[in-house]
């Protein structure tokens, strides 16, 4: 009786250790969070100005208490406490001086943080730089890099974060903080020894840390599971499913708490069900996916030539240099163009909400008849700040779709989620006018006059049009698809959109997909090298494991350790001569049937055991993998053979092996001909190779 | 030149045919919801009236057009054109023999609707019984029923949707929603050769259809993609993942198209971001999860038990006065009710909706001070209408929880979703006026204190709770977690809800697991006895293929065939004898390397072909099975042999061979000894006993 409830206990232990280890991840990494999205934004204003009665607030904190708030012509909050750098040596507003030092004072704040967070991340930690999303999923396919997700790496990805945001260059804290998230996964699964020894189930914890990290960059806790299954995740049981559920919840219900801004159970750019679609306007819909793909090809073939530069030219031996510079033509292009100047959230809330009738900012001139907030809000003949808008948005596009592509893979952290949903944001807003005002100028055409005539207020907003855009862009970009729609409605806490952004979602994936055949984290993979088996291409081939042991490149020799005429002499000559994983046992090498295979990390160890005893005169000694043998004087390694490989006939075709691989997770797959002998061995490796090989062709 | 574009062509036909018939299979299974929802309302009004100015309209649209409409103390419209039975027969209003009148034809026209669907469902479909889920996860898993996804089930299926629920029968449309959907997509899988002809391939299609089926039922598309991924499907790769997220979209947008109600792009039981929860209002919500988990239980326990002795009893031999018996009662039982009366999803917006001031009906009957539905709507003292509707909601929740019990599993078409949600919403109404009630007279009770101060409006809400009890109660009986979440999220439009929803949902889990291993869709499979393998449940076992071996229930003599020495004679006596799927081709019994597995299907075949010439005199003829043969006269079969059968050896672990069975849809399994020689055969159902012996201990 006392020894079942023991039983139990024990059993209950081993079910919740899981569930506490990610309770412990979605805690820290929600406190990691909270701490970079408060740090991240009072740096950035840091860059245009201070809170004098309190230096530790930001702007809009600064201005909650004071007595007078406004708005300038862009929707910036300005009150009284709120000094800009000029305002502190007193020169006046609305001057040149008071411009220019400001400009200064811009640039240079920016300059420190950017060259700050390089230096940092040179000195420390090498790994934290980049967005970290290919690497953590080639990690999840069964690859290990040492030290990828260590301590260091997760402190100063943390604080890169925060820097590299404040200096508006171009980059986001998506994928940084799904890295973050997994070095949390990767940290506390070693406190559970059933996470931390064993890799296949520390992989299942770090799926569920990576949708931490996208919920508690976006809100968004069944975006973040979705985008964990979806693009992260190799393997993906529905215990996992559920951890990670679990995990994304908690970590954003963390952030929420913690976060000292409004709106705490809302969305990041939230406007809720406020905008009603019409099915006419599908049509721009789609040209947005459309230029989605399209952006997302030139960005993908762009970022990739010039990471190539990079690799091969000297530019990429001065890295620290490189973030200087582009750091600096960021911040001289961003400051004079108001839409640029603020940072990349801020810009995107600004352009997917609609013009309210008291809203005089330069976004929203119209020509209004009304001026109550209470009235119907009706379509109106745009003026000249509209247009002016539309030529900052048009230049701010260029410049900064050009300083993206230069951004993505310099040595900061970098995410590319904000860049591409701002860009997208900037282009959805621009189709958008074009469109409200094709409408009000021609109401009667017979797609708009139907449908606009049902309409509460307005018939076209421009800022639904934004947030179609920020889609697609993002779709094209990463060629996400029910997790990027599921994203967009939390942030956006628009659950009736779901079908415009489902439209735009496809569209420019296929677009994307017709001109570059991957997304952007799949095309790092391949920049880098990674022994990444692609899991979700389908491969359609009808070859067997005879081609893919043909066209296999080097054509290494098959090495097979007969199972009982074998001496310690042959064996350590065979360790130094090849250096494979492990090699095949086999009942004799002329019949050679399968016995098992065994790792050369274990026939070194027994070797080094053995070895210390007397060297030479063992030279001759028997080494048997038999289970019970005759000869006493013989080493008996039985027990480090693995008596199950996986196996297969040349027969075989390729796509089950593809399918060992990745479902069952083999390395190392033994083949066998009609006999039943063995004829030779592939590896992952070689597989990945065939793969891409025929991908090629 | 010409030919590559044919070939691309091709290609593209290739990649699109999935698409597309994912199209076809939306847009029908839209249009069957939409007639069903239609159908189910005007049916299920007839049963209290009808409308005179226009005998098709529901009492709903009936009222628009009327000149006055107003609503009676449980909130239902009444208006001049609608005219109940007695009234039609000149009776007056709010007199006894009105009462008694249409309580008649309440029940009367009740049991016509379920007569007919019981009838309908013996005489023309009997696969169309039942809810479908169990099945349709059983096929997914590999296992074929043949005609259960035909045309016939389809139409009796959606018939009896409409007639079923007319008949306030305790049963919902979720489940045959999907099993409705999958015989679509069975149906236009059969137009594609790529997919009807491959059943692996057809599956992918039917998973598609699957979240579609609860994207129709619900309006709740994500939803529907993430049950079919974590309650229905067996194996979900990314591409299914896409194309039921399409499907689902397109199908949700059809029935929404089609649907003549309001509110078109939003959920069933809207009720958007309105509510707001504080952190103490957990302890409530993590009750109502407990409820919900001992509700679960309890239902499946006594639903299996009812199950169990209809089996054996007389009972299942009369399935239709079964019926009528179930009908009858639970409408006797329901008409004086007032919350029963009405349809499960009207009782559902009812218990959801919160009260706003100028509401009078008996469930909002409280001490207001404000009569102006702009001033603030803060607590108030409950009144004798809420505590007469809390007696009725309890008398409800009893009889309505019994007639559950014995209504899911009778044979016509019967969901759980909605029934599950209805007693879960009255559970949470009752706990929320409760504790509302608490939070009202202790109103300085330190939990409750700080947070209700912040308050904008009623600190406790009952219809939240309405709606998490919803949550809970679902999750107990189903087990479901993530999709049941976002469903959830989806039906109510609230997308900050989802921290309570998901707390109600893991506790509802955990306390289900505790008390009841799986799920009432599992419970029915192992009722059933379908052979499915499950492939959530973590199998922790030290064993090998031995061991599978040695427990194998039905020792069954093991055949090999010869792959040269084999007469017709010996095969023909094989295959009459032991009637295997197929058999294992070897070298030679007394070494019997495995050459290859044949079909018997395939081996009769070829004896067909051949016995139409002359029978007896080929009963010597060699058969072989080798790539040449040097006889002459023997018949060769080389092309029959599957030349690479999944093969394991005999110290496989046990986890191994069963990924094999659930990740590789391996079906037989050959087992080799040391040696490489064959030494047994393992089928999919000997690994499924296996699992289900291990599990009992």
């Amino acid at each position: 009786k006392k020894e079942s409830a023991w039983k139990r206990f024990l059993a209950l232990h081993d079910a919740l250790s899981g569930w506490f280890c990610v309770l412990l991840i979605a805690i820290n990494i929600g406190i990691i969070a909270a701490i970079v999205d408060i740090g991240a934004i009072w740096l950035s204003n840091i860059k245009t100005g201070i809170c004098l009665p309190a230096f530790y607030l930001s702007r809009e904190q600064c201005c909650w208490t004071a007595s007078n708030q406004t708005y300038d012509k862009y929707q910036h909050v300005v009150c009284d406490n709120w000094y800009t750098w000029a305002n502190l040596i007193r020169i006046e507003n609305g001057t040149t001086t008071e411009y220019i030092i400001d400009y200064i004072a811009y640039v240079f704040f920016g300059l420190i943080f950017a060259t700050l967070c390089a230096i940092l991340v040179k000195t420390f930690a090498p790994y934290a730089c980049g967005s970290g999303v290919p690497e953590v999923k080639t990690i999840l396919s069964g690859f290990i890099i040492r030290g990828y997700l260590g301590v260091w790496t997760l402190l100063i990805k943390s604080l890169g974060m925060v820097l590299g945001t404040s200096a508006n260059l171009l980059l986001g804290k998506e994928g940084p903080f799904v890295h973050s998230s997994c070095c949390c996964g990767n940290i506390f699964a070693r406190l559970f020894p059933k996470y931390g020894q064993n890799e296949a189930k520390k992989r299942e914890i770090l799926s569920a840390a990576a949708a931490a990290g996208v919920s508690v960059a976006f809100g968004a806790p069944i975006g973040g599971v979705l985008f964990s299954l979806e693009e992260v995740s190799y393997y993906f049981p529905l215990k996992t499913l559920w951890r990670s559920f679990f995990c994304a919840m908690i970590a954003s219900l963390i952030v929420k708490i913690l976060s000292p801004f409004e709106n705490q159970h809302l969305g990041l750019f939230y406007v809720g069900n406020r905008y009603r679609w019409f099915y006419f306007e599908m049509v721009p819909f789609f040209l947005l996916g459309v230029l989605g793909g399209l952006f997302g090809a030139l960005f993908i073939k762009l970022n990739l030539a010039w990471c190539r530069i990079r690799k091969k030219t000297r530019l990429g031996r001065y890295p620290v240099l490189e973030v200087i510079l582009v750091a600096l033509v960021t911040l001289l292009v961003s400051y004079p163009n108001p839409f640029t100047r603020m940072s990349m959230s801020d810009l995107i809330r600004r352009l997917i909400s609609s013009c309210e009738t008291e809203d005089e900012s330069l976004l929203c001139n119209y020509q209004r008849n009304t001026t109550s907030a209470y009235e119907k809000n009706e379509s109106a003949k745009p003026l000249y700040g509209v247009w002016l808008s539309v030529g900052l948005l048009c230049s701010a596009l260029v410049t900064q779709t050009s300083l993206f592509i230069l951004t993505f893979g310099i040595k900061v952290p970098c995410g590319l989620f904000i860049p591409s949903m701002t860009l997208g944001a900037i282009t959805g807003r621009i189709v958008g006018i074009l469109f409200e005002t094709l409408v009000y100028y021609q109401p009667n055409f017979f797609l708009f006059a139907a449908e606009c005539s049902t309409a509460d207020e307005q018939c076209v907003v421009p800022g639904f049009y934004a947030v179609i855009g920020a889609c697609a862009f993002l779709g094209g970009v990463t060629r996400m698809t029910v997790s990027l729609v599921v994203i967009m409605v939390e942030l956006t806490g628009g659950l009736s959109y779901s079908v415009p952004l489902m439209c735009a979602a496809l569209v420019s994936k296929f677009v994307g997909d017709a001109l570059v055949g991957e997304g952007i984290y799949d095309a790092h993979i391949q920049l880098n090298n990674y022994p990444y088996l692609d899991v979700k291409a389908e491969f359609v081939d009808q070859t067997t494991a005879v081609t893919v042991l043909e066209t296999k490149q080097d054509k290494n020799e098959l090495i097979m350790l007969p199972r009982d005429s074998l001496t310690v002499g042959e064996l350590i000559n065979i360790i130094h001569t090849y250096k494979y994983n492990g090699y095949p046992v086999v009942s004799s090498r002329e019949e050679a049937s399968i016995i098992g295979f065994v790792l050369r990390r274990d026939l070194q160890l027994v070797l080094e055991q053995r070895a210390v005893i007397n060297v030479q005169s063992n030279l001759n000694t028997q080494i048997s993998f038999s289970r019970i043998t005759h000869q006493s004087n013989s080493i008996h390694i039985y027990r480090l053979l693995n008596r199950s490989p996986a196996t297969i006939t040349l027969d075989t075709p390729t796509t089950t092996i593809i399918d060992m691989c990745r479902k069952l997770g083999a390395q190392t797959i033994l083949v066998t001909n009609e006999k039943g002998h063995l004829t030779g061995i592939l590896t992952k490796k070689d597989i990945i190779a065939y793969v891409k090989q025929k991908k090629m062709k």
